[in-house]
């Protein structure tokens, strides 16, 4: 069977092999009212995909297709659904539901809904879908999404660009906003790939001054192309000292953090201003002291990707400003997807990769 | 020799051995033209005294005498000196130097400069005193401060609940009003000791709608007292199910944290808000994952005191709103000092101690 049934997908069988990308059937979700079904055109590789899929982040449910910065057109449309039609470019990010009634979705911060269903291994609620299916990512022919979860995408921004922003973008767009980054601001932006090449461009174009903290020295040329001021190397002996209070964000997209270098990293906030963790590291942060956040009454927090009012305004904003990512793009098959995983994981991206010819792999 | 060449005090003398303390004499800084001598009344007994004597915190410079919630009167003011004179009944906190030239320092912030120095067991810089003299604290017949460290206190509270609201009032008091607590909010205080009772006091009667999170049922009826409208205590299974995304603030007065509790406390917090800890445990929090501040957004944070406009407010808001901390008190000697510092850390203050009768120890 093939869709609407069966849609098709790169899938993972076991966690941990993660080169092993079969080419399988799975069967989508029972079609809602509010259902959009997308025939996939391309779809961004993300740190997520690779964590879940070596197993650094836990279990999940196999076999698996990932994939969650999903560009494609609109091939069915519920009942419901206003604002998409059969064929209009569309595009998902990371999350596929929500249960639009708690005081997060009222107040456009469903992406904290306790019982949001995200874009792969998540099981449906029965009374959305009685078998409760597991949900299945964009390395696929298709993807069936909740209409509030996709979001049409501005003509200015090619597929392969607008993909990757869906996640990576959205998940330092949020923060960025949230703190009301802007002219006269001095944002630092740790470590520079797939999100902090995103958050460096963005935090510019907001007005900020940005400076780029990284441990790769050659970084510094695309960070200064990307937007940055300043590059400061935590190689360097002492290179927080002279950054002392000096930041009124300092949003960290380094899915490695120590807790030596936390304390470094704290050490250069202004009074009651953050420090954002939005890399997701798979060990822990050991012995963190109170003590540690009392000299500049700073904190640590964190974030969960945007929410649907937050993603359309970064559309727009990147379609305006011409935010253009650096992404490279490699064909969909199931060497493709393991060589993307491979690069990702090893941190050879520069900035992000994109899968694309889903016509080849799929058929048109 | 005795005041003006040298202070009083009652003094640790190995850290550790705090039950210790011993009568002995000091040699306050040098004069300078922004001082004030303040002949000491009566002195709060803190937590931070109780975990710096007994070495809890880590090293500190001996013999030291302790005590940062002084009120006494002003028996001598510097050339420089505008708003206190000889007579004035006064008040001295956590700090009594900051070198009110730095960014932190020009927008109320001196209690995060990085050059301040505690009322106790901090060397002065050698520019304001050339002997870098170690500060000593309120145990004692006298204490020298700066001037912008020194608060008048309202004739409306008496000195023996002025004193314990110079360090554990302003402690609570600081974070409340940097998260904007007031009507329609929803607050947590985590702990019912002396800091945790005031922040119930301040937070209720800024009007914001209070629960009080406590491991000991007993402190049901004190909370209330205070001001709470709910307590919750955290031996009960699933406490925190019913509270999820339920407040504005969750303050943490507690001086132990255990990370499984805190993820409890964590997942009570409305999205984009903040767990604030300001009791400074012994251990630091173990294992903390960004992960787990991703569900609501929220963030860990803590703060140092307050502010001289923020202590001035809150003077004036004690004052007119009349709160009344419950102190009790035990008149200054060695045995005094001896006991009420085991009454602190056995946690059987109800909730905070004044040490008093300063003229039998020291003379009129």
């Amino acid at each position: 069977m093939s869709y609407p049934e069966q849609f098709e997908g790169f899938m993972i069988n076991e966690l941990g092999k993660y080169r092993d990308f079969k080419k399988q059937s799975f069967k989508p979700k029972k079609f809602g009212e509010h259902d959009i079904d997308i025939k996939i055109e391309c779809c961004g590789v993300c740190g997520s995909d690779v964590h879940t899929v070596t197993g650094g982040w836990g279990d999940a449910p196999t076999p698996l297709c990932v994939g969650h910065e999903i560009v494609g057109r609109a091939v069915n449309v519920g009942s419901q659904v206003k604002d998409v039609k059969v064929g209009d470019r569309v595009g998902v990010g990371a999350q596929v539901w929500s249960c639009l009634q708690c005081p997060q979705c009222k107040t456009d911060n469903e992406n904290y809904c306790p019982r949001k269903v995200d874009t792969y291994g998540a099981p449906y609620p029965s009374e959305v879908d009685p078998s409760e299916t597991i949900s299945q990512g964009g390395y696929s022919s298709h993807v069936r999404a909740h209409d509030y979860f996709v979001f049409p995408i501005p003509d200015a921004i090619p597929s392969h660009l607008a993909a990757p922003m869906l996640c990576a973008g959205l998940t330092v767009w949020e923060p960025l906003v949230r703190a009301g980054v802007g002219p006269g601001q001095q944002v630092a932006i740790v470590g520079l790939g797939g999100l902090g090449h995103f958050a460096v461009m963005f935090a510019s174009a907001l007005g900020a001054e940005v400076t780029v903290i990284s441990h790769s020295p050659r970084k510094e040329e695309d960070a200064l192309k990307l937007g940055a001021r300043h590059f400061v190397c935590i190689r360097d002996k002492d290179w927080a000292k002279p950054l002392a209070f000096r930041f009124d964000l300092v949003l960290s997209t380094a899915d490695v953090l120590q807790t030596s270098t936390l304390q470094d990293y704290l050490s250069t906030l202004k009074v009651n201003c953050k420090f954002h963790q939005v890399g997701l590291p798979d060990e822990p942060i050991k012995d963190l002291k109170p003590q540690q956040l009392m000299s500049n009454a700073c904190c640590i927090g964190s974030s969960h990707i945007g929410s649907r009012a937050e993603c359309l305004a970064m559309l727009q904003f990147a379609a305006e400003k011409r935010i253009c990512p650096m992404v490279e793009t490699i064909p969909i098959s199931e060497k493709g997807c393991a060589e993307a995983i491979e690069y990702v994981k090893s941190n050879k991206a520069c900035y992000r990769f994109t899968l694309i010819d889903y016509d080849t792999a799929f058929g048109v």
